[in-house]
């Protein structure tokens, strides 16, 4: 483990900077003193694309490949067609840095809202596939505009892709005490990726012979989902999937305000990046209502992620207290990220 | 309107014989006494394919053809491998009949038990179309089985297709009191489908000015769905995302017991054809545990799409005086029937 953290900061739109900043004070507080944390930050999103046309250019990539890691804001803004940031900027760099264990845990905490009845106990991790499926651009239109328009959209599933994912999934699984791992999927209509998932999945298995395994297509896994969350531990899927159901899973456990993410490239050849869920929320931006607790647990996603397991455990401990105490009067931005920098 | 349907009915596998028995029951209590239903049924399922590998041959769909409708209890069965009777007789037969409106409302009735905190009010439709997107089939595989494979799954949509769904649910959200479409797609990742889907949209809501439009990535709208479901009236969405939201609705307004369907060919070229969302429950079947709700309501469906508005009104309200009063005592799937029956 590196005693120096060298780390790109890209707090990008809307409410990005605000909850970037709350991050970086909990991030340094959970430090031990000997580690130097060196962060530099860059301006990619909507006011850089506005001002130069360019979302990620060739030199950003190299720069941001010197990096250890890569701690995100939230891009996207309304003056920005739809899917230009996302595809120009947020995708690029996945599958630039080869981002393909997409992870989301939902945990739902002690105190914390749900909009499911009951108080249901909500514990599990999501391993989203994403280079492939349907997200890699492949595809493409006839007769634009015209009555006879064909638009296709291909998945692009491999034995190679599809493999090293389910293994990550098998792995975390296994060092998780119920030792379970879900594949979602929806191979009864999706015959091709269907066999493919399946098939790897099984293979894989006999692997690890501790971890119990299941399978559930992706329209009832939305059932299970706000029926009996409970009874998942680890879920591995495809990029559409996985973008669909822990969305849902963020709702279900806490909402979006404290769902974290890792894009990770368990090989370290490319540096990770690690965001908050939810979006740049420009409605809210610049008024210090934004949660910072997403961001702050995507900090501790990064900070296992480069072997700091002691300081991930510990900020999402405090996140866990502080969630536990927080009354109903409403704090700022600031005010939660002070509290959890506190408690670190 | 003629005062004579002749019906296909598709009892089906697991516990779909139970639940039409009871949905024909409610049919002929609801009908007046001049309106002659001739009932022809069918064999398709696991049974039949196991005796002799079919699951729908060129005569079937000839036979199929000269029904007015078609009531449908549910298809499949774990002695068959996945896929097989799923694309080889729903699919096809909604391929086949050009079921290109996929009708499925979500309506959370008085009484009943929904996983949401706070029983909100839900009461939209959502028009999924039924004949293009990812449920094409296209698609294929290289290298199977080898650490080579690559398996693609093809999204096929046409202007023709988009549109006349599109169009159909506008048609169906001018004549709701709030006369409001949302339109669900991943137009930021899906660009190319998402273009011709969101054009399209915006084309033909130019017919319909009453109409206040929306739209929702589709992994935003499964949370609307549990935190806001009420701002929803008409949803109008690709194949796929249908599948998957209108499992996450069923479960929302009380569960896929009540959850109705119509697989629908809107200008009467082929028999459109009706049933329950949820599957053949091989676990449950044959014991009377089975909820014939939404075969019931699958049935008021089917009469409303016959031009017998006021009987399908009858058994909606039926069903919703029954739900109302519902005790906690369990009531077999003839005792549930028997008081539909009666009620209507
Ligand atoms: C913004 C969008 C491209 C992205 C995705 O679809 O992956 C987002 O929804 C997410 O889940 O990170
Ligand atoms: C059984 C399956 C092929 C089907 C679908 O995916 O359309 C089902 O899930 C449905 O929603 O009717």
């Amino acid at each position: 483990m590196s005693r120096r953290i060298n780390l790109a900061v890209i707090p990008g739109d809307g409410i990005g900077q605000e909850v970037v900043t709350q991050g970086l004070k909990v991030l340094r507080a959970a430090l031990p003193q000997d580690v130097k944390l060196e962060t530099q930050e860059y301006d990619f999103g909507a006011k850089r694309y506005h001002a130069t046309g360019e979302t990620l250019t060739d030199t950003d990539v190299e720069q941001l490949k010197g990096h250890d890691a890569i701690l995100l804001g939230a891009i996207g803004d309304p003056s920005v067609p739809s899917g230009v940031l996302e595809r120009g900027f947020l995708l690029k760099l996945r599958f630039l840095f080869d981002h393909h264990v997409n992870l989301r845990p939902s945990k739902l905490l002690p105190g914390v809202a749900t909009p499911l009845a009951g108080q249901p106990e909500i514990d599990f991790v999501v391993v989203r596939e994403g280079t492939e499926g349907p997200y890699t651009g492949n595809g493409g239109t006839i007769r634009k505009g015209t009555p006879h328009e064909v638009a296709t959209e291909v998945s692009v599933n491999t034995a190679f892709g599809v493999e090293r994912v389910v293994r990550d999934a098998f792995a975390r699984a296994q060092a998780r005490p119920r030792k379970k791992l879900t594949l979602v999927h929806k191979n009864n209509v999706l015959a091709f990726a269907g066999h493919l998932w399946t098939n790897v999945f099984n293979e894989v298995a006999k692997e690890f012979p501790e971890v119990t395994t299941d399978y559930i297509h992706v329209d009832a896994a939305t059932i299970y989902l706000v029926t009996d969350p409970g009874r998942f531990d680890v879920i591995v899927t495809d990029n559409l999937f996985g973008d669909i159901i822990t969305d849902l899973a963020a709702a279900v456990s806490g909402g979006i305000g404290v769902a974290a993410s890792g894009n990770i490239n368990p090989s370290g050849e490319f540096p990770s990046m690690f965001e908050p869920v939810h979006g740049s929320a420009p409605d809210i931006a610049g008024q210090g209502k934004a949660d910072p607790t997403a961001t702050v647990l995507s900090v501790a996603l990064l900070l296992r992620h480069l072997g700091y397991e002691a300081e991930a455990a510990r900020i999402e401990e405090a996140v866990a207290a502080d969630l536990g105490e927080r009354g109903t009067a409403p704090r700022t931005t600031e005010e939660i990220g002070d509290a959890l920098a506190v408690r670190v």
